[in-house]
């Protein structure tokens, strides 16, 4: 039985953890960390545990918490495990961190997009960015994993198979993403007021959302040159779910059939991605709740130009789904434990 | 393993037990029958369910399919269950039919609230009213089961504590109910469009709803003594859930003790049923995608009055779900087995 | 001209009141009170006035206000009015307030059921319940307003004529009430983010709401004697509207003409009351964005009782828009002036 | 006084323009056209219109209607009005086509798009394609108005300046708009129902969105040059509101600057397009129930690419409002007649 410990379990992905964590036949929670709530019933915050969890929300306390857990999940804002990570942390369980301190390799990318003084340089390089379908040798032996940002696991799954090809041109490469309101977090703001939300969309972050350079450096390496491109996400009022809808120039002599088996190669022996049948487009309704993460190309002859689509549900494959399936690589566990979950529809 | 079939499936009800008997140990889904799509991908009408469904969808066959089958579910129209219903069937396999056909034990009740002629009136007498926690020895046995109404779930379970006790005064009884709008159906018509529902909250069925005589029925059985209400449903923009709020005069000399302790008591030994903390009121968010009902009692000492709330999901509980709990009664298995379901928040 | 004063204009209520005053023939808006947002452009805050108000937000000064405004309309919290409220200000203009210090009259029940010391206990008397289709001639006479609550108003106007008449026992009265999401207000406030107020319904307030003992006032004065009833306010996942289903017992003899006579006598020359034809349910989408009241009753032969219903935008004729018709009688204008708003569907 | 028919009166621009026109000082309607509701009243249809409008719905009698009315408006299924125009109809009122059947001047391209055979091709010549910003001189002659399409409106008057003004690469542009659900129309079908468009995001008409030509042909006339392009629209769980994200490359030596100049000075005298404040987004709440389009480029330097976003009501400007505002100016009154409507918030 792997022992888990959760720093930031009041936030949405804290509490997706929980709920997926529960339902997992190998692990069980042994910390439910959270600054807000210390001494408080964690099923006080979260009424749908009653009568199913009885612990006590608790305070960070990594250095103890080390030494209970077999691994400690960071459900925590940007900054925070930087800023306490050391290595008698690391040399006694896995951290599986969900904010972005770990994900990005270049320490002045990091700074610049995030305005934060990164306190733990020394752990970047061994961090494992623990996008599943594409690490997955390399997330076995680590100790560190950086779980991918809910926007560039999506992005990037959406369009891996046709930059890892060379089929596209990257510099044509625009990304327009769509995003729940569960991604903005429970911090109590204006914002996100149901009132502010309700009957709304809007793009946000245009031109600087955080999420563009993680995106950038994961498609590079598959493309083997520095992919620069346009990330503009949306707020739609819904709870949970993200669309990508990725445009890009194909390159001469690429066909329609030759862009649809580059995503059925690629995927064919994953699990959690599914490559719809042609002509069908990914929603969000058909991975709520669910690790699935749909994608689907579109060729346009008449512009020369491929639409590339993912659907996902963000808090789960976006966050905690993801790290359980992280957590699942590290101990040797099926992938799928605990995740084989059918998307819950309506 | 049993085996199961679904006569139905492309209903919101349908399309969820295919949901929770895919995560069944126990069952296997051997028929997705359907009216509308009969040769068509089950997964091609719900995307959820692609490459975790390829059955086709069939057409109603009873007469084969109860000779192959454990187990019938029926998630069909008010009516057809009792259009067809034969010996044969009942000999072969057991039925467990989500409509109101067999929940009503005067037929003459049943046919002037739905205005049909009830054509297999002589299954009526054997049917159980599947309503676990109160019936669970009588389903057993049974070979026929009613699985009761969205509303009437809900609805008994958050009152029937204090009617068993004799602890109100029945005739002032009047159930207050929300539901969301799955429980309107899959059915393509204009009031139930996405604009239509939408920034909306209505009334509906006001004196005349269904549900009303199967409620009284059920309460009248723990009273000792005809019950007669009112109960007004009222459409909610969202998804899934039924809230009841239900009002009525207590007997001189009940306390609020004494209501509590009628509900601690009374559900002591049930998984499904939650009765909150003192103070906290049942929310439909805390039992979405699970088969949990959350109950809670409020006494008013002003007013002299208690008002007994309820919260569950309309598909789950309120259908599906209790379907399936009354398929584990009836093969003896855990009561729970597929059920232990952590509600999916947000 | 009459030159108006808003304190407290970056409310969703103060908000609504800047839309109807822009659109009112009569009235011009002088002062952008906020305390929020005080140098800030009012429509950096509210987008939908960009380009149509340039004014920026002003600090609370009401002394200076009353002398150059003709009419103060305060959409504070609780306990503001009453904690600066001096002669000085009435002497200088008329008041019309849209929080409830001064809706009551009984001091001690304002204290008790608000936990708050009233501090201007001496114009109590003098102020004027601003409920126009019953208060009418007072209001035309008064230095200050208390316009009613969002609640009292749609629950009041739907219920009056049974009391007036004396045709319900008024013992038997429970009110069920449920609320679109800007009654909330505009704080930020964890249980009223998108993800917490989204797909779902609650109950909240249940035997302790504070517009209980309004609404037993006002109908108090309707049945000559005390009214003692149970209110329970439900939050939906909507943006605007309040719909209101009562429940009574009839008095022997009472019949559904008689009802039904009742409401259509009452409100016949009543612009903003419109009685909905026999079996039609009020909706609260068939009135945003208006000041009208939609109500309707039924009577239920089977069990004796009338289910009286009513439904409101909450902050149109709940706050801005009976705020503005109190304006309208207060200074002789035609009582619809600005105020003859098409309801916005979908 | 301008006497209006409307064919097509029920459905949701139908609804819209009778809301519209009710709140217009210089017309008035004589016609409620309906296929559906023939001889049923309009409020029992619409419950918002209660003891606002008491006519019963007409059939379509085009001949008849000519002679009594001074304008048409035809919010009809697409090939409707093209299979009843006739010279008749044109010699004696003005007709303002909220169908496709007279957008496009190339009757090929509309076939192709459409998968219809136009059967009015003599009147395309002669109608103006009433993007009133763009066209008002060619209005205020014309017999037949052939009303924009909801995205076409929003994505012309969010990319026309730069392409106007040659500034960017045209044959990059691509796109992507977002769409609430109104625009999917009042027909009953499973798609669109509640359930089915709640909680959900999806791309939809993907490479064969009829509006695509429309977009194409009015940028070519802008541009002096074909212009082709991707259009991707979204169906977003919300009633109304339109945003347009649309992505190209800056021509060379085209500076944020002079972007943002192209925008200010080609809106400079329009009350209707709302050029937003640097750095500020478009969202569609804050033009809801208004005739608004706000419009706000963003360069990202970085990359070479401008942001072209735009929002706007699509039933108001995207289909009743913009017609409104055609009538305004064929019939000489002020443009803003009717339509100085301020946006409802929340």
């Amino acid at each position: 039985m792997i022992k888990a410990g959760i720093i930031g379990s009041t936030g949405y992905a804290g509490q997706e953890l929980v709920r997926l964590l529960l339902q997992h036949k190998e692990a069980q929670i042994i910390w439910y960390g959270s600054r807000s709530y210390v001494g408080e019933k964690f099923r006080s915050v979260f009424g749908n545990m009653f009568q199913i969890v009885e612990d006590l929300c608790q305070k960070d306390d990594l250095h103890t918490l080390c030494r209970e857990a077999d691994v400690i999940f960071t459900a925590t804002p940007q900054g925070y495990l930087a800023s306490v990570l050391e290595e008698d942390i690391l040399s006694h369980c896995k951290v599986i961190d969900l904010s972005a301190d770990f994900r990005i390799k270049d320490v002045d990318v990091y700074e610049k997009w995030y305005g934060i003084h990164h306190e733990s340089r020394q752990f970047i390089e061994e961090a494992v960015y623990g996008l599943c379908e594409l690490n997955r040798e390399q997330i076995k032996g680590a100790r560190l994993i950086a779980n991918p940002g809910c926007y560039p696991t999506c992005s990037t799954l959406a369009i891996y198979p046709l930059v890892k090809n060379h089929y596209i041109e990257t510099k044509t490469l625009v990304i327009d993403a769509k995003s729940g309101t569960s991604g903005a977090g429970r911090g109590a703001k204006v914002p996100n007021l149901y009132c502010e939300v309700n009957e709304n969309i809007k793009a946000y972050g245009v031109t600087s959302h955080r999420h563009t350079p993680e995106i950038e450096e994961q498609l590079s390496y598959a493309a083997g040159e520095p992919v620069v491109l346009n990330f503009t996400p949306h707020l739609v009022p819904m709870n949970r779910g993200i669309l990508i809808t990725a445009y890009a120039d194909l390159k001469p002599g690429v066909t329609p059939d030759m862009v649809r088996q580059a995503y059925t190669e690629c995927y064919r022996d994953e699990y959690f991605v599914r490559v719809l049948d042609e002509g069908v487009c990914p929603e969000t309704r058909w991975v709520e709740g669910s690790n699935f993460v749909d994608v689907c190309p579109r060729v346009d002859t008449r512009t020369g130009r491929v639409i590339m689509m993912g659907a996902m549900d963000n808090i789960t494959k976006g966050a905690a789904g993801q790290a359980v399936q992280n957590m699942n690589i590290l101990f040797g566990l099926d992938e799928t434990e605990g995740l084989r979950l059918v998307p819950v529809f309506p």
